[in-house]
């Protein structure tokens, strides 16, 4: 097997990439053959959020990959970007976060990245934030910045040049994120730049920038964008079609193994390092293998097998209780957020709260097909709560609905 | 006459300018009647050159207008603009200068200016340097500045637009220069900017930055882009059809006499406060009154009338010495900085440079008809004597050319 198959499994575009030359400035397959010492290879976060799906997974799995071949992950925390949030006021996209809250994004998002990233080897990673840079910038440096580029190329850019044709407003401070972006890679000297194939000009402004000021520009490696459980659109929390990694064992085993069959190998080639030639025929096979892999890669084989008995019983008892026919409760009066004891009451699954605390006691209730022992769990919103089958004994069912 | 006959004289437009509605806050002359505090007034200088020529008087003049009616005038020096240069280093227009060649020029452009402005009457001028505000801008600032203002309102913009239809690049530090602009407005709270017809942007900029930051708007006020001495083009040093304010009295008082009969009205009406109405009729006299008059304001009236009485002479002498067949001598060979009795000698005028010296000691020495007693008087480059005549006596004349 090629020796660099790690590099070009699920890659959707290196560049530049001279094939034709033996240039290592133009070949990152020879840089990574010729290098003498590790290479720097970047990878940006945006702490606005901290919920991270499958989707987000993708380029650091590839950064895992360069790690594991001896090269360092420099990972960016956009934090000055999160803390100005935008300055027109106008955006809900952009929204202005402060330094506590930016904190604790982070401290999550790389809680999250633990079974991804190598945090332990030493050299491997380095976390960088560009607040280091950006709060001691003065204006004679932004100009240079903005000096590097003209008018045309920025509104070339996707994303602008549609808003532009549409004659949409584009504000003259969001030319500065694409050469903030590009800005860090010169200050952490990147060799290679990873981002998904919507990053391709971004990561280019980084290369004319690196040039700019001397250096070797780095190189650009794409990855495809994960589509969603829904088969269509790009996975995303927002469209709710995501799978997130902080989701327990049985929801995450869960709802890999419903995607839809077109999803199947390309969900292999990007979220797992199976052998794509090794794969079982049989497509259900495929798939409980799929959902087993990921969850154990994130929760660990023990409780990756336990979610696929647990979701194999529920398919059971489901069959067997013609589930298509389960009555719902809608969970829109309950106040929340709401003790599990509570909703037992309310869904009339128990006659009382009292009773409903003594079935949990007693290991008669189960959510979603796994077993509830905790008498004081709390669900803070509806939401948590969706769509889920709430079960007391082998006989009462409901599904809980938040809408 | 009307009170406010002195705001009016030679604008080309002031703005905002409602004229049917009586509320201040739109119209500038109710603002001067009903202004209970002096007005700050502010005109931007570019310190990048030293040479004033008439065009440049002309807002000043009205500076000067502003401040005899009682407010203040605040002169903004752009020297952080100019000490950054073109930081594409591509234009040679925006050339990098020190602090100490910006003083200089400073220097040397409020010197010229002492016979426009009021410097002495306390109150009525404040001189500002924009680097006090631009070396501590933060890149927030800078951030929120841009955030005003979308693409298009930016390609809207006179200079812009036609090269950016004409594809020719625009580099996005440029759009920096009209908010740096604006943003000495809001620094320096002005209530009217000053500034020529080709201002009208930038001084709106700045209305919508002291908007931005909870000001009043200013008013906008234009004036005129002065006619050069050819008739057809602006006034420009490197078109070489300007009149500076350093030039020598004589050769200021030539320049003026001899400019088309079309732009006679016009210079009266921007660069004098001679009642129009009251005029000469004969077009001579009229040409005479203008030069005297402005060469008045620069040297003093007794300069100006030696200098009318010089002009006077050396048309006499040329027109009785057929000046149209008189020798020319080519100032190409001639090593500057030159003294003049080596000039002499060289052109043949004098015999040696001994005779120069003497012919200098003796007072026949005249150049441009104007008595030369400085033995020791060195000219830096040719182009100070281009197409001048340099006589001895009263019979021997040559044209020095440059070329």
């Amino acid at each position: 097997m090629d020796h660099f198959h790690w590099l070009h499994r699920g890659t959707a575009e290196i560049f530049p990439n001279q094939n034709n030359s033996n240039n290592s400035e133009e070949n990152l397959v020879n840089l990574l053959k010729n290098s003498d010492r590790p290479l720097r290879v970047k990878l940006g976060i945006d702490p606005t959020g901290s919920d991270i799906h499958l989707g987000h997974s993708i380029p650091f799995r590839k950064l895992r990959a360069f790690q594991d071949a001896g090269h360092t992950a420099v990972v960016i925390i956009g934090d000055f970007t999160a803390q100005i949030g935008d300055p027109t006021g106008k955006s809900e996209v952009r929204k202005q976060l402060n330094s506590k809250q930016v904190e604790k994004n982070v401290e999550s998002y790389l809680e999250q990245l633990s079974s991804v990233l190598d945090f332990s080897t030493p050299g491997r990673l380095e976390i960088r934030y560009n607040s280091e840079w950006f709060n001691k910038l003065d204006f004679h440096k932004v100009q240079e910045l903005l000096s590097t580029m003209t008018v045309s190329q920025m509104l070339a850019k996707e994303g602008f040049s549609e808003r532009y044709k549409k004659e949409n407003p584009i504000f003259l401070h969001e030319f500065l994120y694409p050469l903030m972006q590009g800005y860090d890679s010169v200050v952490v000297n990147a060799d290679v730049e990873l981002g998904g194939t919507d990053q391709k000009f971004n990561i280019a402004v980084g290369r004319d920038l690196q040039r700019h000021f001397g250096q070797k520009p780095q190189f650009g490696l794409l990855l495809p964008i994960l589509t969603g459980t829904d088969g269509t659109q790009k996975m995303s929390k927002s469209l709710g079609n995501y799978i997130g990694l902080k989701e327990d064992a049985l929801s995450m085993y869960s709802k890999i193994e419903k995607i839809p069959d077109t999803l199947v190998q390309n969900y292999f080639e990007l979220l797992t390092n199976l052998d794509l030639n090794e794969l079982p025929k049989d497509s259900r096979e495929l798939q409980k293998l799929l959902a087993t892999e990921i969850t154990s890669h994130y929760h660990g084989e023990e409780k990756a097998l336990s979610a696929k008995k647990t979701a194999e019983n529920l398919v059971k008892n489901r069959n067997s209780l013609l589930t298509d026919t389960i009555t719902e409760f809608n969970l829109s009066n309950v106040v929340f957020p709401a003790k599990l004891f509570y909703i037992l009451s309310a869904s009339k699954l128990c006659v009382s709260s009292g009773e409903g605390r003594r079935q949990i006691q007693g290991g008669s209730v189960r959510l979603e097909g796994e077993k509830i022992l905790d008498v004081n769990l709390v669900f803070d919103n509806p939401e948590q709560l969706d769509n889920k089958v709430l079960q007391v004994g082998k006989t009462k069912f409901t599904r809980l609905v938040s809408r």
